[in-house]
């Protein structure tokens, strides 16, 4: 039975978010300060909140999906924190507050951004020893672990971090710039969904049919960050507030112009809708959400 | 059945490293030579060797520990490369060449770090698909990458690393100096000794004595770095080199004199040395090691 909105779900991520935190009385204080501050300094919680959306979908109860939807906002921390540093982007400001290296300097930032990733897959193994007496759970959670690590990994977010660091020195064009969307954005949002899928035990038919829906979600949502990015009401998306990507130093918009980008926007929507159609009412969730995304940008 | 020597495990390590190098087709090119070029830049593998030859002591089979020996290289080859940015030690040599930062540019070295992280714990959960039909050995594998998880992580090496940064504006003392060891290197150490014992099924009773063998080998290493680096043949230990622990800003040596570090370095010896003594001759490559880094000193 799945929530009826996503607050509900975002509720529980940022309820339980802390809980994981290991080992806080060993852990230096400067380390645990700031990987708390980058952790709770805002945020729209979209990828935990799809993980326990699908899990529940697929029949699941979203309680046994909690450990890995906030390995998963730990991921996204630690992409943001580093995406900041002085050596990458260079940002003062995220989700309206100063970024974490400046505020806890650049060294301890990087090793707050490492702690970060860590910690998200020692939770996850940790979760798994939970569940030693079942062999079913048991390979549930390592292919969501599986593919949480490739969406966020070399073949996947971070080679999306890369390309975005490269652009800048390159020829834009629309493959570059599609890749960059699949890997940096999309890449976790379809990890985020297809790991929510395998704890609640879905089908191949739904883990087909909700990839397609989660590999236009994650385009749709960086085009229409691109959309707001211009008409200058990115707070809605969080874009203004330093959420999830920020300003792309080549974007959808400044590419193909906007009346492109709204036709691409359109499309996307289109295809997330159409490939969960099967499932009528109780895709609602998720056509919900592709559709608000697309009506916010009017 | 153990094998002879150090060496013929390290060789283990060099030939395969690059074989856990996950979707180069994909992968932005500088991303992949970056990562590469750290991987390949030398070093003594202590410790996968260490994994290899834990896994092999409590009768398992080395090959099963390649993939999670490999891990642990990654990590330990993302350490170095964040300790060496500018942000942190501000290095330009690691292993008697320029450090990652040095070729890369400091962005791409962050992001190959993050990548060598991200790449460890997703080739240890690929590992884990393959054995899907025998809840045994997933349980070992499960228990071996939380171990290192855990040792890498922010009640472990990461907790090391920042209270080394944090050291340089604090009064030096021997708990803090404890404190940086213990964690910075005994910690990965003491985990790649206990995810082979993992690997190779050790019962209790050995993971137990390994364990303390583990945890006095580690801090013997780092002081014996100590002591080599004031005695000007560091390169022994790989330490003029650049390999593992650099330069430290607060040094046992430093700290208490010399005398007092050879003192405490022959206690670790034979701390170590007792701990397995109960295994006789099945221990030499143990006993060995231990013992070669004390004479090494001399």
């Amino acid at each position: 039975m799945m929530r009826e909105n996503y607050d509900e779900y975002k509720q529980m991520i940022d309820e339980h978010l802390l809980d994981f935190m290991p080992n806080i009385n060993n852990m230096s204080n400067p380390l645990y300060e700031s990987m708390k501050y980058s952790l709770t300094a805002g945020g729209k919680r979209l990828r935990p909140v799809l993980l326990l959306a699908s899990c529940e979908f697929a029949g699941g109860d979203s309680k046994d999906a909690l450990t890995f939807a906030c390995a998963m906002e730990y991921i996204q921390t630690y992409s943001l924190i580093h995406d900041d540093l002085p050596a990458m982007d260079n940002d003062d400001f995220r989700r309206g507050v100063p970024t974490n290296h400046k505020i806890y300097g650049a060294g301890i930032a990087t090793l707050a951004g490492d702690g970060l990733l860590n910690t998200a897959f020692e939770i996850m193994y940790k979760n798994m020893l939970l569940y030693f007496d079942s062999q079913l759970e048991l390979k549930k959670r390592i292919n969501a672990a599986y593919v949480i690590a490739k969406g966020a990994g070399v073949g996947g977010m971070i080679a999306g971090q890369v390309s975005d660091v490269e652009s800048e020195s390159k020829e834009p064009s629309n493959e570059m710039l599609e890749y960059i969307h699949v890997n940096k954005t999309a890449a976790l949002i379809v990890a985020a969904v297809k790991a929510g899928l395998y704890i609640g035990g879905a089908d191949d038919a739904m883990m087909e049919k909700m990839t397609i829906y989660a590999e236009n979600l994650g385009l749709a949502y960086q085009v229409a960050d691109d959309i707001l990015d211009v008409r200058g009401n990115a707070e809605e998306m969080g874009k203004g507030t330093g959420e999830d990507e920020k300003n792309a130093k080549l974007t959808y918009v400044s590419l193909c112009g906007m009346e492109a980008a709204e036709k691409k926007l359109h499309e996307l929507t289109e295809n997330a809708v159409n490939a969960i159609a099967d499932y009528y009412d109780n895709a609602e969730f998720f056509r919900d959400l592709v559709l608000k995304l697309e009506s916010r940008t009017k």
